[in-house]
């Protein structure tokens, strides 16, 4: 299974043109759309999502993972990553980053293979899916194996205390994990103080809420309306726990 | 063949993860996207909706049919509903009333079977798409026989007269069958008053109209424009239909 | 393999619609989202999106092209064209002119065959669809062969100097080859002039550029913003290239 993971967003030719490479070089796999609006350029913000949502994919799954706004430059590097059994294909520019901190097995390697045609602004369609879709067919990663990026472990927290993506309900994904947080903590978000619920139907309508989301993020959330609209919050935007936070 | 119908939105990762499952529990299986965009938290709405694309569909299709402000609650159980030899599975909350209503052969079961993890806020990933896979292998409904919900004929009206849904180019969808309205009513949206047309390029440009969609809803429309913002109308909006109506 | 070119949405139901008609007709054929949002109504422009596209798929493709607004009227023809080895299945209306005009090898032919159903407004599902199902399965055009459109060439310029399509991070697209443009050439859009890079990160964060797009179009951009909103520039805005343009 191929698992895509992009800002490149569903409008647009661009997930249709990866699809077409992966049919091309991997015809009988299947792929499974699952974020083509991860915060666009934003790898760091995007790093936290991916973290949370790839643990419910099979062990073999390839994610092909682009948020690449240095897509074309020297400094950039493209990096395959195989984290507990997962593999991840994409820029080294961060977006892999968490997987790779919160796995127990961890290997890295630099992407060295090039395409016959490689544009300089779309290597999802020209690099990274040729590439997932060579190790979704069990091939091995066509580089050399690299030491994880230096320095990660003090640049990246183990948990990130803003709103990483904003969904179509108008809910406020947080890059904290709800394991961390006591469940009587008071999430702030702007002016606003927030207490936790279970599930959107344990509060009176038009009520906000921090909750759990089902992938183990804390979630800020109105029942049946828009957080963001209701409490003015968007990706980027810091969040503080102010009480019962587990030291 | 396995049919989404959701209010989830098609961005952020809540149909691809159901993807997965349904990959995961039913791998040969055709997935078609219907609606990702049905009218959010509004159950009563799409059931309108639902009832009128469900009919083209094969008749072993299984569809996912989720908008469910109530999940999590212990009030609202799932349910499968066999009519018309195709399957709907989702929640109670009248979803289903009326592909149930319209149906000459119809059977409900509430859903008994509990997966090993189930989130508070995600049933269509957890519990509703494993249903359907199994539904979709053959298998029979996870669950008791039970009666179709009590007092559906009053509560539920045969058409609904509001708009439902407003597409892409700003077409408001109405519940209304169009087989049920004279070819020479004037129907009222707001302030303005609209008569039929057979079909787009039949009218000026800029003119506002109604036709019978290609599904056969009273859908109301401007040739090359957008009716949503011409006329104001929104989904909800009641809809009155003034003159040679069938009674 | 069927690739989906409209201007459809990917919201609502008719991507789907016509998928469960490809899948009922040619159920072993892969089928590729390219463009769901190509410029709504806008065929001629459309046109010059598709032909840039287009030549990256392999050569057994059938484009299902729809892009329609006079779909139901009895002037606009259905037509089956051929060019340099590729089928594209789509209304008369200019939208498959430059695939044609660029191709060394083409045929044109009207689409005569009628399904037994056909709406008057949604011949995508009806009409357009199941003849790219029958191509994809190897079967000849269901119609009769027809001269090219006249005049083509007089009202079709080989490319075209505006803004075709702006996509999920404001990129305009234009019509222009950048293989006919000088790199040194100016590119004029409203107010702003601008100069050509090589990819995004060769400019500033903010900076606004033109650009060689992945595929071969002249696209604008801005590094880490969107020119769209920056430069205040929509679909249908003519560009105008100031010097270094090759004669």
């Amino acid at each position: 299974m191929i698992v895509l993971f992009t800002d490149f967003g569903l409008e647009g030719p661009y997930v249709g043109q990866m699809k077409a490479v992966l049919y091309r070089d991997a015809p009988g796999v299947a792929v499974i759309d699952l974020f083509s609006d991860a915060p666009p350029h934003r790898a760091r913000a995007a790093a936290y999502l991916l973290a949370a949502y790839a643990p419910e994919f099979p062990l073999d799954a390839v994610f092909l993972a682009v948020v690449d706004p240095g897509v074309g430059s020297k400094e950039r590097r493209a990096v395959v990553v195989r984290a507990d059994g997962r593999w991840y294909v994409g820029p080294d520019n961060g977006l892999l980053n968490v997987v790779s901190m919160r796995a127990r097995a961890v290997c890295w390697w630099e992407v060295t293979w090039r395409p016959a045609r490689l544009s300089a602004s779309f290597h999802g369609r020209d690099l990274f899916a040729p590439v997932a879709a060579q190790l979704a067919s069990g091939k091995s990663p066509p580089g050399t194996p690299v030491e994880s990026p230096a320095g990660m472990s003090e640049d990246w927290p183990e948990d990130l205390a803003e709103v990483v993506y904003v969904d179509h309900f108008g809910n406020a994904m947080t890059g904290l994990r709800a394991s961390g947080v006591a469940p009587d903590s008071v999430l702030h978000a702007g002016d606003h103080a927030l207490r936790a619920a279970r599930t959107f139907s344990d509060v009176s309508p038009g009520e906000a809420f921090w909750y759990e989301n089902a992938n183990g993020l804390v979630e800020i959330a109105v029942n049946q309306g828009r957080a963001d609209a209701q409490l003015g919050i968007a990706p980027g935007d810091a969040i503080h726990i102010a009480a019962g936070d587990k030291a």
